[in-house]
């Protein structure tokens, strides 16, 4: 029996992962990141091999992670977790610095920051898994929380991207959801995002035009009329 | 640099994870349980090459995790944190299932569980991290939030056992309490845990013998005076 509702009761954080140099790099948003040994200390993180950034730390052997706190700007999402740096420059702009080995460092929205050197990669089919061992750990912010995977989804209502080894097809849930509703629904062409008049205080159609998608950041003008 | 105090900002679930036969099996409290791609559904968890569960998952390449409920017994955290199976049959006297490759699947306080089959097994040095096939996902609880290891240090003060990935020795923290300090403490002799008499609203001495460590469930008198 696979009952895939259960595998929203795995306990994850939410992290952007960057690898590079200072010239060109590129990140993304990662949910499997975790300490895999603590002496030497060891981190594993996981990477779709068609993410552009599984190029870059293929290439540079290091990656650097930021624990992203709890009210991160949605537009982060929108960016790391749904945009590809092969047409886009994701961290231009950002507040950056740069690890021993080069790597790039997304200090924006973040908590803490690990820099790691690869010492093993493992095929896992679609991803790749880096194991690194540890360059710097820095505190950033002892004030926030760190965002949960769980705190994204419940409370940010935030849709699972594609390459994420979490993403489950919603085809593969069963569902009691009303789909004869009357009320209207609009969707995030960027991100998925749902807004659904009958849950919300107000009609979408009443929202500010300078309302932005709590899940990715895209504009409302990004929102397709669903039903 | 290396600031082990953001360590912390990972977030972790905490699991129990079994392996072995219907006559003879063991489990162990784990933080590092992740799926590492969706098609297939693969999984990943951590396991010291010390733990009795290592042998029996080399020998059925198979294992079982429960997800674990936010007000878990602390006796069980006791049982399968701070003890070896080798000298105590942890999972005798407990709710049982077992899965379609005979491994013993724990439900008391488990939220979900899950059953892998081995199909890589990588060594990290201290540790090796099975990477399971999904062969079963069931839900037990909707009602119960899955406990977190942020959680369980801050709410519950719980302590990492030594084997764990997340492990850091005390020694490595810049501390600033106060060791001058008159006030009694105390610890468990099993998992570590402090009580402080300046900290609770009960001094340690007038708790009732029936009290337990929050933490792993061990009694009273397994408690030393060590201020």
């Amino acid at each position: 029996m696979i009952q895939f509702e259960s595998l929203f009761k795995i306990s994850y954080g939410l992290y952007i992962v960057c690898s590079g140099t200072k010239k060109h790099g590129n990140g993304y948003i990662c949910n499997t990141f975790s300490q895999v040994t603590a002496e030497p200390a060891q981190f594993a993180v996981c990477c779709n091999k068609n993410n552009y950034t599984a190029e870059f730390i293929n290439q540079s052997q290091a990656f650097s992670v930021s624990v992203l706190q709890q009210d991160t700007n949605p537009k982060l999402f929108g960016t790391f977790g749904y945009k590809s740096g092969r047409e886009t420059n994701k961290i231009a702009g950002l507040n950056l610095t740069y690890g021993n080995t080069g790597v790039p460092i997304v200090q924006d929205d973040s908590i803490a920051y690990f820099e790691c050197k690869v010492i093993n990669t493992i095929d896992l089919g679609t991803h790749l898994m880096f194991i690194g061992t540890l360059v710097q750990a820095v505190n950033l912010n002892d004030d926030a929380e760190p965002l949960t995977y769980d705190y994204y989804r419940k409370i940010k209502k935030g849709i699972t991207p594609k390459n994420a080894p979490s993403y489950i097809d919603k085809s593969k849930f069963e569902t009691n959801e009303n789909t004869s509703s009357s009320t209207k629904k609009y969707r995030c062409a960027a991100c998925g995002y749902i807004y659904d008049d009958s849950k919300e205080s107000l009609p979408f159609e009443e929202l500010p035009d300078t309302w932005i998608c709590p899940a990715c950041g895209s504009e409302k003008a990004d929102f397709i009329k669903i039903s």
